[in-house]
């Protein structure tokens, strides 16, 4: 029995490879999604697998994607086909001295389930404010409002959190016993990778007049020309 | 008909939403997924759609990917099932005066298909090796190489190139017409994102030694702690 803290393991959530890589913790999977701006949708369409990579955001216990009214996209998963999302944050390139213990550090979220068409227009408000905040936290209020042909042209699904796992892997390169460094003299360990944001692309000398955006927290090293 | 350096355009490569965006050129789909990291492959499984991320290689007009002989992509995949791969890769926040016009800049490509198992032994050595100097180039020649029992234990999925197309946005917000400065005094503009290296992490002193792994071709710019 899951802790009220975790998401429930199901059959086809189980990690059968590594599963020691596993979590099914609600912090850890929220972290993961709060952090990454862009899932990836897979659906089935005419019998074969569709794999479309989308802005999302999370509020709650939901994601929120949001399309083009007349995509196919949105029309087949407003019927309730079933969907799968991935979320995935690369965290590092991990280099060994054996081909085969080479890796790479991430974290990632697996959400199964079905999505809704978001129906109630106050629901559907929120959702497309918080897309916005999620590219720059506190933006959308300064903003114009979507108005009511923009609004008419964009569908919001929403998928529940709740056939959900997350995967990690951190850390050095597996331990190679049988490699030492006479043999094999390289280089061997991890090397961070992270996303840095900037410098700034004001679109005019009015825009560039007002404060610059909050990075989301994923790009909170700007370059030195943005500092 | 598509030009010899083009890739053909077929009913599901055809691109609805916003073709403008699409591209058929070998070249551009090349560099996009040269550049990438990580793919999402997605396959359905009971009728249901999963999506993998994964590591994975170009060489010439096919894609590999790896995984455990055990693992579940490999069971499917190898049957012959039709697979969908997505790489994608952000390139900046596009931030405008109306929430609706709000988009991110990014480079994606879409491969279609079926994957085959690559049982050719030289084949699958070399695709092995291109995996590992994808995460650091001409590093695989200075490794141990992967032994029998590694070998055995791996499977090597390639998926070729045919079915392909790419999508890319880049540039400022489009023009808001209605939207001026005076009544939405905000920062508007594009906030290019971008892969930071570093600072390498050594797993030993020994290793610590030796010369720095080449970064990939996406991180070229190593945080100043690694310079």
């Amino acid at each position: 029995m899951a802790a009220p803290h975790d998401y429930a393991e199901t059959p086809r959530t189980k990690l059968h490879r590594i599963p020691a890589r596993g979590s099914y913790d609600r912090a850890t999977v929220h972290a993961i999604l709060d952090e990454a701006l862009v899932c990836h949708l897979a659906f089935v369409h005419d019998g074969a697998p569709v794999v479309l990579p989308t802005t999302f955001v999370r509020d709650g216990e939901a994601l929120y994607v949001h399309g083009a009214v007349a995509s196919r996209m949105l029309k087949v998963l407003a019927s309730g086909a079933p969907v799968a999302v991935n979320v995935t944050l690369v965290d590092g390139l991990v280099l060994a001295r054996t081909a085969f213990h080479h890796s790479m550090n991430y974290r990632s979220v697996v959400v199964l389930g079905a999505a809704t068409l978001v129906t109630d227009p106050a629901e559907k408000r929120r959702a497309l404010g918080r897309l916005v905040d999620k590219l720059s936290p506190r933006r959308s209020p300064g903003l114009r409002e979507p108005n009511d042909a923009e609004l008419g042209a964009t569908a919001v699904l929403t998928v529940p959190l709740v056939e959900v796992s997350a995967k990690v892997r951190a850390g050095m390169p597996k331990a190679e016993g049988d490699v030492d460094d006479a043999a094999h003299p390289v280089w061997a360990g991890i090397v961070p990778l992270h996303v840095e944001a900037g410098p700034f692309e004001p679109e005019s000398a009015d825009a560039a007049r007002h404060p610059l955006p909050v990075l989301p927290a994923l790009a909170t090293r700007p370059t030195p020309a943005s500092r």
